[in-house]
């Protein structure tokens, strides 16, 4: 059996996330689709919408076959980490392929620049260096550092690595050229909100941060029902009825505001991302203001990016320090989430080459990586807040794979 | 002008307290009355049931001059430590005299024990440490040894340390001499729960905690009327109109889960009063239970009392580590709280004498262990839950001293 990958966040999972996972099936003619998928906190610093078992039901009835989690150090990394994180996973679980989605759906301009970027290490790196002394962001060093390279090459076709979407498939590709990998890597044009809905045969699109901003500002979910499939609404108006609200920093400030205090500058120091000093300006915005807005508002600086600031905030919220991290330089395990029928033969056929052990049931692996991703998720539940009916703590130890068959398949077939 | 002290925590304040700094007055015919009280953690390890300031404004309705605050180090402490703290605060102000509340209302047994206790102290010590080291707990271990100590005297009339109140009453003496204070210990006896309520003018005495009790049970202030003052009443009520409701660990136990949840077992153990491996029995414990009762009969053992454990989970709460608590040897700053007229002039004739400086604005004075006292209030106003019309965080910076007078007089008298 042959298997694709992509890389997901699903926050929540829309109808160009559905068109991804068919186009990665397609364009590489594989039988299964395999997603890595962040857990409760996300890549840019921020708790999940739902989670992870509420996004890995979505993925299971949208197009793919098996879900795993994407380890926490990983998952709230800036994107290289986050990339060498999902792509190791990938190449683990035996895919052929992987597929992310770019502006332009081609994949010889990502080649094009790995190969120049090889070609002009030295140089790059040194510009990146110095544009982060010099006080420029991580992103903006980087760019800069690209542009410069550019600069000396006749080669016309690059990626355009201003696009986000553009600089996470460029890590992805150069993630797996650094582990060595055989992963054939292919991109598909992004259908994003700028997209024109005809082409998608009238589904319209939007993008997952438009779909929860639309959420939080109406309080309600009617704006987002022509963006997402059936299952993404049953999904989330199940969440809403047993939760009675969805994840964001604006419901996660108390807790966050708490242990600011609580810990103080001088402990605030030790967490993963803190530098610099910046656990000061964090401290005195927690002490002032009772909302998240204002609180970003006071922290925020040239210096550093909101999604940078954000990230610093989540291993705040979770405890997460500069130690803990330096023990998990790479995954070690492919912790399962959630599986269709067709996912689980493939696993049963692969299940003895894999290159890390496989995590059904949590309590079988002791590890610290794993002890940090079923802590954040019990802190995600935690600060979500009161839901009686729903137990809020060890749900990783309570919940087996997600069981599922997508597009009414069923397990006989 | 003459000044007495007493050492209160006002948990809430009851008829029993009003006759305490009656008598303390009388019996010392003191011009004012100085209490120095915990803030809003107490001795036995729990929120308090309002704040400091509500607390003050009680004490300074019901007979008090002037209150000061106890710092969280010793209020927070068991009986010897604080003790010490708040012995040395009454000296440092000025007091000729303390009093305290006894079962039998004699100095004597008291002055005898001391005097005991002085001339066997190597074999008192002795016997402390080896009852540790076999596993009793603090308070069975000072049982244990005034009753080998007792065994060999023949002075018969000592006081009975196995009641609360008599050991604190002994500390506080035990205290001044080791301070070398020359205030003048006074006893009061105690009116209880099972004192005759026709002895104190038809004005029932019930405890703070049977009022607690009583008010968490039928979730109303009715039953508790009688037994406490007007202007405890009233200071209730508002609080009640403003917060919703009131301090205990039922309400702090989901921030209370959430610190443990966060910090893990290693990190747990670095905080005060962890000792011995008790931090994984917490978290255990933690990870288990989504409310305190059941949370404490898990952590509950022979080894610890159940007060011993409630200080580790105020230590938690509040992230006071073993670290911090070794900077605060002995309080080093008078926090002022709230004075009436009165206390104020005692205040002001005392002023230059004083032996520690007088905080009425914390802004003035930078100190960890002031910090403390101020974190302890923050987080004690975030666990306490929203309030929408209260400022939550910084009230020690935005509260002044508490201006007042008690019993009807005035400021012109």
């Amino acid at each position: 059996m042959k298997a694709t990958g992509i890389v997901v966040e699903y926050n929540p999972l829309h109808n160009g996330h559905v068109y991804h996972a068919q186009q990665a099936r397609e364009t590489s003619k594989a039988d299964v689709v395999i997603a890595v998928m962040s857990g409760n906190f996300l890549q840019r610093g921020e708790p999940a919408f739902v989670d992870k078992w509420a996004r890995t039901k979505m993925a299971l009835q949208s197009g793919v076959d098996l879900v795993f989690e994407l380890p926490y150090r990983f998952a709230t990394a800036h994107a290289p980490i986050f990339a060498r994180g999902a792509i190791t996973l990938l190449d683990a679980v035996g895919c052929s392929s992987f597929c992310f989605g770019s502006e332009d759906g081609d994949i010889t301009p990502f080649t094009n620049s790995l190969s120049l970027i090889n070609q002009t290490e030295t140089v790059y790196e040194t510009v990146i260096k110095k544009a982060i002394q010099d006080g420029r962001s991580y992103p903006n060093a980087l760019k800069e550092a690209y542009t410069s390279i550019q600069d000396n090459t006749s080669q016309t076709q690059l990626a355009d690595l201003t696009k986000p979407n553009n600089i996470l498939g460029f890590h992805y590709m150069e993630a797996a050229q650094c582990i060595g990998s055989m992963m054939k890597p292919t991109t598909i044009q992004r259908r994003g909100a700028d997209y024109h809905e005809a082409d998608l045969h009238a589904h319209k699109v939007a993008s997952a941060t438009g779909i929860r901003k639309s959420y939080f500002s109406t309080g309600s979910m009617d704006e987002m029902e022509p963006f997402v499939p059936q299952a993404t609404k049953d999904i989330l108006f199940d969440w809403q009825a047993e939760r009675g609200h969805f994840g964001n920093w604006e419901t996660f400030y108390p807790y966050l505001r708490y242990t600011i205090l609580r810990e103080g500058p001088i402990r605030l120091a030790s967490i993963a991302d803190i530098t610099e000093g910046i656990e000061n300006a964090i401290y005195r915005a927690a002490l002032k203001h009772d909302a998240f807005q204002p609180f970003m508002a006071q922290v925020k600086s040239k210096r550093y990016t909101w999604t940078r600031i954000q990230r610093m905030l989540t291993h705040i919220l979770t405890g997460f320090t500069v130690e803990q991290r330096e023990t998990m330089p790479a995954p070690s395990y492919l912790r399962l989430l959630g599986m269709t029928g067709d996912g689980q033969t493939y696993l049963r056929s692969v299940k003895k080459h894999l290159t890390l052990p496989l995590i059904s049931k949590v309590a079988t692996l002791s590890n610290d990586s794993l002890t940090m991703d079923i802590r954040a998720a019990d802190l995600y539940a935690m600060a979500l807040g009161n839901c009686q009916h729903v137990p809020k703590i060890g749900l990783d130890y309570l919940t087996p794979p997600i069981r599922t068959h997508h597009f009414g398949s069923n397990d006989s077939k």
